[in-house]
């Protein structure tokens, strides 16, 4: 998530972008003028990802991703609460409610609600939907207890200015709010009559666009950030969204795909379509005045980070250590070297479930091809291909709803990696442009402060002046893309079958999973 | 392949069994009347198995799998042709001959030979057919050169009594011999008419019955040995045939399975059945009067060594160095101590190539269920797992051909691990008994020698007195045998599905993965 905040410093007017990852928080000084980054810092949350145990307070079950809170009020910091996993923010990535979800796609469809199309057909488990019903389901107290229910982008922008705000962006996308309303109160009740209330009494507010002014900074936060008090504060945003102005200018049909821990894929569009498996499609989403679509894929370099961590032997870490390069790096090279196709491996990239096209949290990863001979070099190529088969599969799918993917560019962490973008060119047979920041979320955040500030009319005119990109910067070899349209038919193949119930093994194993985990905690 | 020779020592009566492996060759000195085990040495050899390159000749295409035989005269250690891989001993586990058992088995069917039934329908890749058909199509000088083709069971046996057997297990099994004869001269021709004569001019040779006399050491031979010269040598035999007796008495029904980098499952019968996908049965293939049945599955202990060196990170290999342990035994542990179905995987036990049942060393291995929370043991356990599974398809097929496997007994390295046992006993829900030698092939070969020397009238009465098992050593338990009869039925539904043709995805990405290699060398 993302939020921003202005400065003008020594003649010259300076933004300060915002951008909260999964495991740190990333600032950025902008020059209003034209973009220019002043400055940088990062900072690691202490808890980190909590997705095993809380302190001391035994084990998570299966598919939970919690947060530690380090200030404000949440249920967690209450006398009492600090040992009820429900009394934590849940992290994007906690898929524990992936049943609510099921019921909640499942009402939607029975009743004929308008809006589940616009999800296409399915809500994630990620959304905020799922995960209040899910606490209201598992500890109904605690549902009782909490007043408000919040992105963690809007609840920082309220610790900042003292003032509730509720932006476009994730009111549109997690909060399910079309056409100027949230879910009804009917449907709710059929979900489960103590929920009926849920969006008037947690959520409702009145819509923040994005850009927009939130308002002022407090003179308890200015203590906190350093920063004047009384500076304007622009709205929350969510990091894939807030980056699309960052990359250069905006225009309909321009995907933006955001690679880090997980993939967003973000675009604006002139026309609203129905895309099946696609994550949203909000009006002024991203930029207003613009339909916006967002696609994703749950786990990306997670994927990377979590092979690295578990399936590649001493041998490599030693070599990278007497190198001095990272693990990851040196499994980037060596991946990057071998001639395409040769490992003779396919992989799915559902590790951490699917969230496009598929939507559903429960499927699992697959690879297939293994013999004596595969090295770990090759596994880890084959879950970077994974990986891109996984977004030439959601093009394709916007391709297929009248939605064609003009052009292409990276953003994120991942952009680092010269052989992964190599290979998502030549899986995607298109050249790859690339965001000419290394920061592309606070930098779309601090556009966005710009705005709000009133530097720029909107956030096109602030995007075409603050925003850059490096055109085609990585060109797809005819030769290697032969073969990969060779590999991503099996892809494709595996994904239907493992994906849309020929065989449902991957929910199975999921559930003997369970409930051994359970067993043995009895 | 198993030899064995005979000595007398200070009034008692000792036999030697020697078991060359892939590896290294284990010696067993055992007293005859008792069966004790007076004596072992193991030799490694210098080269181990050539599956990548010759030395300083370039590297091997893949699924080459050859030795380096260091006396007597083969073909590649004639002048010039050290730089020719087919002039050296093709390993079992040799599979680049596959499509060459393709065409054996096509034609066989078209032909409507018979013997092919006693095959389970399929030759195997591993077999003498297959080779010397791929060594004529691809340097039929060197297949000119060949004056005899000969198992390294037998040829060993030659250097050691000077006079050339073919012994009724590696003949009736590899060598396609059945009801007194080879495949005929028309099928060869239909095959490669240059092929016609491959039987009569190469194999031919009057059948040795198992435990039968092959000669006299030589007086090289004892001078290498360093034992008495004219002493018994039996005729050879094949390391899991030879160990059924060294576990005891020899009764129809009872399966041995040797488990080490593969695994082989003999068992006798009283009657002859067609089993499909069976590797083959024999008329005294194991024990004279009894039809000896084969099975096998490619790849286990060598998936466990696979995976141990590939796909385990530095850490686990540092607590097993400060513990003392080898890492594969950690693993074992770590691995066992998970509660059954925890891990939410399932795997297919291919990576070696299918050896019964489907009969195709093109198939491949598959991981399934794969989260960003699997750890490495995890991913050790299912591969356990996948090779109980694949014992228990084995024993299925066996049952539903009138063949029912009434009693299990194990044998070889991997008896050395308590969780591996566990879980076989768990999956295949039988009580397992264990031989009661750390060395079965071994002491199996010494009890041939004792019956070649005439101590025993014949290898039952040998094996009741020599050879030894420990009963229902492992017992299943009936909670974790119901966990397994669920995973069992999605190996079963993973099986049918890459298997049986429903999606050749493995068979497509071996040929991309050959075609990549191929035009890298171009």
């Amino acid at each position: 998530m993302d939020v921003s905040a202005n400065k003008d410093v020594g003649g010259d007017a300076y933004v300060v972008g915002v951008d909260f990852g999964t495991l740190s928080a990333r600032a950025l000084v902008v020059r209003v003028s034209d973009g220019a980054e002043a400055g940088t810092a990062v900072s690691e949350y202490p808890h980190g990802a909590i997705d095993r145990s809380l302190d001391g307070h035994g084990e998570l079950p299966p598919d939970w991703a919690l947060q530690d809170p380090a200030d404000g009020t949440p249920l967690c910091q209450l006398p009492g609460l600090a040992t009820r996993p429900h009394a934590y923010p849940k992290l994007w990535k906690h898929h524990a409610a992936q049943p609510h979800a099921d019921r909640i796609n499942a009402v939607a469809h029975e009743r004929g609600e308008k809006w589940i199309n616009r999800y296409g057909g399915k809500i994630s488990s990620e959304w905020q939907f799922a995960k209040a019903l899910q606490l209201l389901d598992e500890d109904p107290e605690l549902y009782q207890r909490a007043d408000r229910w919040i992105e963690a982008a809007d609840w920082i922008i309220w610790q900042l200015c003292g003032a509730e705000t509720r932006n476009a962006c994730t009111a549109g996308y997690k909060g399910i709010y079309q056409d100027g309303g949230y879910p009804s109160r009917g449907y709710l009740a059929a979900l489960d009559p103590r929920f009926a209330g849920f969006a008037a009494d947690k959520l409702a507010h009145p819509i923040s666009p994005l850009g927009g002014l939130a308002g002022r900074l407090t003179p308890e936060a200015a203590a906190l950030t350093r920063l004047p008090s009384g500076i304007a504060v622009a709205v929350g945003n969510v990091d894939a969204h807030v980056t699309v102005p960052a990359a250069g200018p905006v225009a309909p049909g321009k995907m933006v795909a955001i690679m880090g821990t997980s993939t967003c894929h973000v675009m604006n569009g002139a026309e609203l379509a129905e895309v099946p498996g696609m994550c949203g499609v909000v009006d002024g989403g991203i930029v207003a005045g613009l339909w916006g679509y967002e696609a994703g894929q749950s786990g990306v370099g997670d994927i990377f980070a979590w092979f690295t961590a578990n399936g590649v032997p001493g041998e490599f870490a030693e070599e990278a250590s007497r190198r001095g390069v990272p693990l990851q790096q040196l499994l980037d090279e060596q991946a990057g070297a071998l001639p395409t196709g040769s490992h003779g491996l396919i992989a799915l990239d559902w590790e951490g479930g699917n969230r496009s096209v598929l939507v559903d949290g429960r499927l699992s990863g697959a690879i297939v091809g293994l013999t004596l001979a595969t090295t770990a070099p090759e596994i880890y190529r084959a879950l970077l291909e994974s990986t891109a088969f996984g977004t030439r599969m959601i093009m394709d799918t916007f391709r297929d709803s009248g939605v064609p993917v003009t052009d292409l560019v990276v953003a994120g962490g991942l952009i680092k990696s010269a052989p992964l973008m190599q290979i998502y060119a030549d899986v995607t047979r298109r050249p790859l442009s690339v965001i000419g920041s290394g920061q592309g979320p606070a930098l779309g955040s601090a556009i966005h402060a710009a705005v709000a500030a009133g530097a720029y009319p909107d956030v096109p005119a602030a995007a075409a002046v603050m925003g850059r990109e490096e055109r085609d910067v990585y060109r797809p070899d005819p030769a290697r893309a032969d073969v990969y349209d060779e590999l991503y038919a099996e892809y494709v193949r595996l994904h239907d079958y493992f994906g849309r119930g020929t065989n449902e093994v991957m929910y199975r194993l999921r559930a003997i999973r369970d409930r051994a985990w359970k067993a043995r905690d009895r």
